[in-house]
């Protein structure tokens, strides 16, 4: 599934906004639909520098219009709105995020125990180098906050990744049920998730920069020991 | 140490800021000190009650001043800025939080292994009813951002509060030196905080909220055991 058609199914399952009429023109063409993408493929690349420069609080259409060069209108021919944009912009973070622990891990393996607790810290690891050389992006999809409900396409791109930790836990915890496994791959990544965006923000409180490495570490085998 | 006196010192740890000179008035009386005190706490007040039905973002020192029947110059005779006011109140929540964990774990055993993990799962589950029961005022020690370092008053009420983690850990892990002691208290805590602020933000991927307390009991004891 291209963005284009991403952003299209992300219009029909979100709560309906007020949309400019020239967001769904009435004929598209293979030369339309070519240009649109390679627009999209701009103004993504485009707030994705601004989030890395400054952050999400200070990003503007306005200003996002101005680096591809349009008009704030035709900015909305290219997304129905920010939320849209952010939207897509925070699930290519989360793609390339999968991609990094399908590299990274997919290959360990997961048939005994001991190995399946290795395979889940090399993908807390994972998470970790992630976010560390992608600090701004990665924040950005959790400090994103949507005015509408979470359109199907971003759930699932969302739930998908519980997948690398579910499944070295189901080899774990051979005795949870779906739901319980769920459940308790959200636990795992939460608290994973809270070690690394504390240390990162190197708050007061934080476990040290160069401590995360082991902590996370620690944390993972002793939970699943 | 009362709050008016916290406040002094915080102007002095603070990194220097424009104050306006009426701040530091050069004669104070018994009088004026107590009415700066209830001043102050009417401040506190204000604010607390515009975070609790607003959230940080939208506190504005303009609506604060109202809300207490001054002009906006007189707060700042007061407090120095926002930032110090926020301190004040995040310092008062953290206050809160240690009374309340003092109160329901103090007197717990702590003697045996199984004492300390106990005492310690009850340390968590108090931090997540806090949590539940004061929303806005919690996460507004996270998402508070300072212009200044962190005054030497606010990182000891900040990391006062690591006793009630590393009191029974010190049982649990009696091998750990302080140093380790201190960073593993860290891993815990943040671990725990990332379950509990993933799940009541209710995120797409978060812990149930009704699972929440299992999953932090599970969580502790299962890394401590």
């Amino acid at each position: 599934m291209n963005v284009v058609q991403k952003f299209s199914q992300k219009s029909r399952t979100m709560a309906p906004k007020t949309v400019p009429k020239t967001a769904t023109p009435t004929t598209v063409t293979p030369n339309t639909l070519s240009k649109r993408q390679a627009q999209l493929e701009a103004l993504m690349a485009a707030a994705e520098k601004r989030i890395c420069d400054s952050g999400l609080q200070s990003l503007k259409a306005r200003d996002l219009a101005a680096d591809i060069g349009i008009a704030l209108g035709g900015l909305y021919n290219i997304v129905a709105d920010m939320d849209a944009l952010l939207l897509l912009v925070s699930s290519r973070t989360l793609k390339r995020l999968g991609e990094a622990a399908t590299e990274r891990t997919g290959h360990l393996p997961n048939a005994t125990r001991e190995e399946a607790i290795e395979r889940l810290v090399a993908v807390a690891h994972t998470y970790l180098d992630f976010a560390r050389k992608n600090l701004p992006l990665w924040r950005m999809i959790f400090e994103l906050r949507l005015d509408s409900p979470l359109p199907e396409w971003a759930a699932q791109d969302q739930l998908r990744l519980f997948r690398h930790i579910a499944e070295p836990l189901s080899v774990i915890m051979p005795d949870l049920d779906a739901r319980g496994l769920t459940i308790r791959a959200r636990t795992l990544f939460a608290a994973v998730h809270g070690i690394i965006s504390i240390g990162l923000e190197e708050r007061l409180i934080a476990v040290p920069v160069q401590k995360l490495s082991d902590e996370v570490a620690w944390l993972t085998r002793a939970a699943c020991r």
